[in-house]
């Protein structure tokens, strides 16, 4: 039998995980794209956003908070927008429907721009904004999040870690790729930090009282995650300008839910009272590259831009600048050769949905 | 006489200011726009971007490397989009008209979305995403700007302080307007400093092998400004990321000059060699409300998001949660009424201004 913390191959993974959300009723092509989704993150490094999610989408489920079978529409659109109703379906489901929107409004009026009301937790945003490289477009993932977040000099909770994603395509070179929390530091490695009993760096977190901290369980005891930029002084204010325009983008175009009336990620945590708006939101825009000059000679430039950067002199101890994507990319490639990682909890909890839904957790 | 560092009424710095441009021959209509950029920034408290930088206009004109009268066009457009030739002319110009594309566009097409190649420096990014505004739009700017940035790890200058302007209209309430350069400080911070012989915080510079300094003089000895974050424990990969897509679509999608190779704003400062593009680039975008929903219920919302982040519970020791925009709009109704301070300096170019066009520099 296999120990748990070792690797598994992507595609018993897949077969494992799509078979779960068939059996909470997802059609089989949404389960093969919510799945895709949702592996794309274990594949790229961002395990906190990948299967060690699935049980927490489950539970959404049993919540009734997920609709498995979510009717997509479109609510209201112009040339080159649209709002996208995403029926409470799992975001993972609903976000790929909603860029496909983007995507077809591009190839007719230059961009497409689509934000979305009416969802949940859509995984990893790079996989969203990816969709558009194949079609020579640059892509665009918003999405705001349940509040974990305090604006600067604030002591409450009133944003999401509201990630920025922005895909451009490349000639000879891979993809430029930046994928980032509007916080100082995601809160995945706060996760990892709790579970080493690690200390986090100053800048991070800080307390209920809105003291700086470096207690990883800050924000179990009404603390916050910091919006890019730590404190005033390194610019926080500008790390939760740019939380605000995401959160305002993904709900207040669309209708969703905003600020901290997001409603929660864990199924256990009671919703927010008075909501303003129907469930999560997030925001799409894919712009055609030959909208503004010919494909080939941006992705010229786009080389030489990666290039002139990738190899930019670097301070002692690094090897190179890395350009946004990289890491990821490396990830990816590594991963789908040996396998990827999976912590206990991760596998027990795996084991748990394999024996509720009378799925073998891949032969053992 | 007056005494330098006093403060001046916005409309007589305009109609000095206007001359001035006149004289280097913009039309009246040019010279009229130029000014009310520029006397924006003296007015928002941005006194870095204002008449400040009159001077350094002109003699970026005696460099011929502005042009007084340029003509601009479209080259190339889609229903949502478009690339303007600046023809070297001011930015201050070719950014109001770019912004005017882009809101025309939207008009049509529910957004515009404009790329800008062979411009100069723009001014403050908030009065062109603000031109939006009165449309009931948002608006969007974005510049590159002269390598003042290090990404992390690299000791090289490759970026400007690239700011970001997303200006979003609302109900009752006064518009939220984002602008922030991508760096943990803007530069005009760090010439304050400069100018009071005061120490830099960690965070905001790092001298020439890449270490972190807090002497605000580092730039002339090699050093950079660093991208908000401040270091990639605290994020700074995400600053140089955001750094990275302004610079990529104001120039790799325009034709701009991109990275090292965008022009210096010193006049004295020779060109980069083997330039890739034309003069410095811009991004604009607009976005119409109702291309979403109706303008209506976007701005109760937006009234409502704005009400309950004013009225969070804060730190001790701080009065309010700030919405961003609120310290701009403060500084330009205080400014209106009691006028404009000018530092001595700022007041001797003006000055030499005056005597050098035979403009007096108002009535002393």
């Amino acid at each position: 039998m296999r120990m748990p913390n070792q690797s598994y191959q992507y595609q018993e993974l897949f077969l494992f995980c799509r078979s779960v959300l068939e059996k909470i009723g997802c059609s089989s092509k949404d389960a093969e794209i919510a799945t895709r989704v949702l592996l794309s993150a274990d594949l790229r490094g961002v395990d906190s956003h990948g299967v060690a999610r699935l049980s927490g989408y489950v539970r959404l489920w049993e919540a009734k908070r997920v609709n498995a079978q979510p009717s997509l529409k479109i609510l209201h659109e112009t040339p080159s927008t649209a709002v996208v109703d995403g029926d409470s379906g799992l975001g993972l489901v609903v976000a790929p429907y909603a860029m496909q929107v983007a995507i077809d409004k591009a190839k007719n009026a230059g961009t497409g721009w689509v934000s979305v009301q009416n969802s949940n937790h859509f995984g990893i945003a790079g996989y969203h904004a990816m969709m558009a490289l194949e079609h020579d477009m640059i892509g665009i993932a918003l999405t705001n999040a349940s509040p974990l977040v305090s604006p600067t000099f604030s002591t409450e909770r009133l944003l999401g870690t509201n990630p920025i994603c922005v895909a451009i395509p490349a000639g000879d070179e891979p993809p430029f790729v930046a994928d980032l929390a509007t916080t100082t530091a995601a809160n995945g490695k706060l996760e990892i930090l709790q579970r080493k009993a690690g200390v986090a760096p100053l800048g991070w977190i800080q307390d209920k009282q809105g003291k700086p901290s470096t207690d990883p369980h800050e924000l179990k005891a009404g603390g916050a995650l910091l919006p890019l930029g730590g404190d005033r002084e390194h610019g926080s204010h500008k790390g939760y300008a740019l939380g605000a325009v995401v959160d305002i983008f993904s709900a207040i175009l669309s209708g969703a839910n905003y600020g901290p009336w997001v409603p929660p990620f864990p199924a256990y945590v009671p919703m927010p009272e008075e909501q303003p708006g129907k469930g999560i939101g997030h925001f799409f825009g894919a712009m055609r590259i030959d909208a503004f000059r010919k494909a080939e000679d941006f992705k010229t430039h786009m080389d030489k831009w990666i290039q002139r950067f990738r190899s930019a002199k670097t301070v002692a101890g690094e090897d190179r600048v890395i350009i946004p994507g990289d890491p990821e990319r490396e990830f990816a490639a590594e991963r789908m050769k040996t396998g990827i990682p999976l912590l206990k909890p991760v596998v027990e909890d795996l084991k748990y949905l394999g024996e509720k839904f009378a799925i073998p957790f891949l032969a053992s």
